[in-house]
């Protein structure tokens, strides 16, 4: 195990450097939109039993996900528990993580606020400690309000004015709304927008949604291992799988059998998948998730309150859904 | 076109003369679950201005069909209108669709009713008459109260006493619930139960059905077109898509393509038909559907009241739904 | 306990004689709308273990209901498992209670059917049998294609063909849609069309329909005990209340405090009615209603599969919700 | 109109001083809880057109509300579009509120956040600006979460350690979720929980809220005006009411007959005003209560994005909402 100092140092490289250096590979790309394609974990985010920020866990976790064929890392989607950070937590979060992530790997970071002047802010700040794209969620309080024109809106200033791609974020299970298709084929043809990360799991939008922006390079991103293989057969090309945290090398197989086109075997992988994603997402949720991730080597820590540790018979089931698919 | 005395020497050979030669069939086959994989269009049921059954555009649609290489047809699903048929009305339509229907496609017939002693006695009819097997829809009325204990008593009941197989049917949209996974399991066992119909379109929900029941020789089939080549990828093995009702060689080919594993055809085979089948299902529903059988030269027919005639706005939208996708 | 040969001695009344005597009571009204004002109990269908009617023991609930000061009996509401009796013992049941029932009690008869020329017919039957009104409960499972064009279409059709004024019924619960208000406002112009049985609550909607609708001699009955009071408060001025098929009494004393501006003391009785009302209702449903009967000397008897008896815990819980407001 | 240099004026008095105020008329009322019956409007917060704050249109409309009976004001319940407002501001409306506001008044602040520590945090900043009470929100993005368990833990962390006394918040046409009625009896026994502002509108539920918190000195408030009459009738003793913005001398008077029990006159008010509540409320949304204070006389002021103003139709649709009551 690494000793705090340790930790320290490996986040101790500048960032103005650091950012430079990122601005320099971006422009040598343009002309052409950032490739998104592949497998991310959105990553928890470890706490302490006071709550506190876990960097050093946080830390030991990115060493470990650094070896796994990922390509790269969700920071402060909903898994990562970004609403219960403050701002200057969820900027200094992904700055740690880009500044220990090999380069090669990306970092799409979770800049999505509910005003679209926070989104624009929290979105120049994520970008200016290094992010490679944002991940901007629906806004979703004023759920009644949130039509079509408001959404179109909303996404097409931030990404105005963003200095990095950005990719459109509905996950209807904690928003209560989905972006609407016609929003979604509008936003694509944003010259910054690159792509859709999907957790509804509807199959047919999924689908639809690539059919509907073919030729302008928009890329969809399943969100959720449960459907990923169905996702990359009707056209996604990557996901973002809270599962990825825990089996992320199988999750990471699974793609690689998608894309080679052998689906037999996919099938196969994919099935097994099914009820450990769904203990660590619908059913049991984030808390869930960080217990599984201890289980397989990883730290997950703490949630913050109001999310509660899982219960005993919780973990029973949890440890079920993961062992009756042979993973535990 | 066919005068009405052909129409009716169509339907004359006797029915009890059919139903011995169908029975010996039946035995011959003792031993193994029937095996209902394919694509079935859920037929619509022509009506008159006067909202009479027609039965002899019925007759032609028929003819139609049996050209086009279905697994079968499934007779009252829900876009059958069958809520708005009497008991022998019900029963009338699927003994003609089975005396026109050459011997080698299957007749599912959809015998749900609301009380457990309604559909066995609707199933005793219905295999009476010749279906090859029933299709029993949850019932939903009292929705609060269907859950795993109460359906799993319902359908045990009916397959218990059926005389042919069963296929359990769930279909959030029209009943407001659907048919738990555990109750599923469970269900699969019986083995009188061959497969379930799923038109939920939860595709992960569809994968997990096939990998629980894997060893029970149960089919799952997609209940959409719309979601039919995902569901294949997770392991289905056949849809029932109101889309068939109209595009009938397309969704058979889009079948073809999937099991003989040419994904990259299906896909765009698939693309193009997502937006005709919402259009015809969750958009517009079965006056849509009727709609648009009348423009790919079948009889859609009036439907019976509640349901109204679509719009002239809703049938522009149809038509675009259709010619966007290179239908029309 | 009567013997059945006095049971059937009830009924022999004859119809023919009956029906012309309440046709001479009906033009004597001529002129002016029914008066529905008044609480009924939606009244439960007994059933033998066997699920066969028991007319005997529903004799014995209609002599108790005789000595209750309801306005009138409810029959085939959602309590009395209409959707589980084939049409005969539907319009067989009306007509039983209609012969037993004192003359000045109104029999409101649930004539509702998924399509409109079902409930056309058996609205014909159930005023061909004595019912004074009938109940029409929304057409819902097409409830994608239910909006306010295809209600408004169905309940004209049916109100314009009826021997006797129609209520509009809409219960969410059950049927997953709400009548919209427009829809409802439209319908009150109707001379046939009398009033609506509102079963889901949102009082904000009772008091509009009240509202809009004044001077239409329209009139709002509210759908359950839970929000009986709530409902006078704003202009209803009635019930069809589950829950008075346990404790008639006292549902007819909350309406007698709430019409005689006692509000105080309506107000102690409504809230002890709350939990008992939900839990023969919402929370546990018919099955527990039949139970509840049971313990306060009425016949619940079986209820039809798919309904299944309540669990153990169930019943203990349910005796809570009686207990703990002091009614047992 | 007052100028710039005046309206600074009215927020100039120390705060010190006035916290110091503060706290001797709470130690005064100690042993006995804050009486918070009466009407409050939830404050719109006006924006300039630059979606800055506009702290002078603010001052204007506080200006005017002095003269109506409120109870108080409450500051950042959903109609401040609080999820819009950084932390910072949300601090200095609340300072601003109460330096305006007569003393007589009271200053209920929306404090609520996702996590329990910013929750905690901000009800502490809210009490040290003279906030009265705090209004807490159920915490809602991970909703499949968000229990009995988690939500008492939540709220019973918060009145733990505010200043000042909690009222809790339930608002599910926003959060997605209602406050589990056991948690609300739970609660109901903080010696620092006061109320409920209940916002669902299930009348059913917030009778029973006060049945079961009998003794407790619980105060349930109406979450709008659209139920406010019949919340009354069962037992709330006041009301949050976004339409008090626009009309609130005229909810006083609802109020005032209904707590006098002059419930024929109360019913006749509250039938005008449930559709132009609906109309700002549920329909149109707060762009929609911005506009309607406008045409009466306050300062709407703008949205923040992604809140869109009304359209032309929806603003003719508003007028006539207000208009065919007679209120304008």
């Amino acid at each position: 195990m690494l000793g705090v100092g340790a930790v320290k140092n490996m986040f101790a490289l500048s960032r103005s450097v650091y950012v430079t250096l990122w601005k320099r590979s971006a422009s040598q790309a343009a002309g052409q939109r950032l490739d998104i394609s592949g497998i991310y974990p959105p990553i928890a985010t470890p706490f302490t039993k006071q709550e506190e920020l876990d960097y050093h866990k946080l830390e030991e976790n990115l060493q470990k996900y650094a070896k796994i064929p990922f390509k790269g890392l969700v920071v402060q989607g909903s898994n990562g528990e970004y609403p219960y950070l403050t701002e200057e937590e969820r900027v200094e979060v992904v700055s740690r993580v880009r500044l220990s992530l090999p380069r090669d790997k990306l970092v799409i970071a979770g800049s999505g606020c509910e005003s679209t002047r926070a989104t624009v802010r929290m979105t120049e700040r994520m970008a200016g400690v290094g992010a490679d794209a944002v991940l901007v969620v629906t806004p979703c309080f004023y759920k009644g309000k949130m039509d079509s024109r408001a959404l179109t809106h909303h996404f097409t200033q931030v990404a105005d004015s963003s200095p990095v791609p950005v990719v459109l974020y509905s996950v209807p299970a904690n928003t209560g709304l989905e972006l609407p298709m016609d929003a979604v084929c509008r936003l694509a043809q944003h010259p910054n927008i690159v792509g859709l990360k999907d957790s509804g799991g509807d199959i047919t939008r999924i689908g639809l949604a690539v059919h509907k922006t073919r030729g302008l390079d928009f890329q969809v991103l399943a969100g959720s291992a449960g459907f990923l293989m169905a996702a990359y057969s009707v056209g996604a090309v990557g996901g973002v799988c809270a599962l990825a945290n825990v089996l992320g090398r199988q999750v990471c197989e699974l793609e690689r059998l998608c894309v080679e086109g052998r689906w037999e075997e996919a099938r196969e992988l994919q099935w097994r998948l099914i009820e450990p994603n769904a203990a660590v997402t619908r059913k049991l949720g984030v808390p869930a998730l960080k217990q599984a991730m201890e289980w397989f080597g990883f730290h997950g820590g703490a949630c913050r309150s109001p999310l509660q540790p899982i219960t005993e018979s919780e973990s029973q089931q949890l440890r079920r859904d993961f062992s009756s698919n042979g993973w535990l």
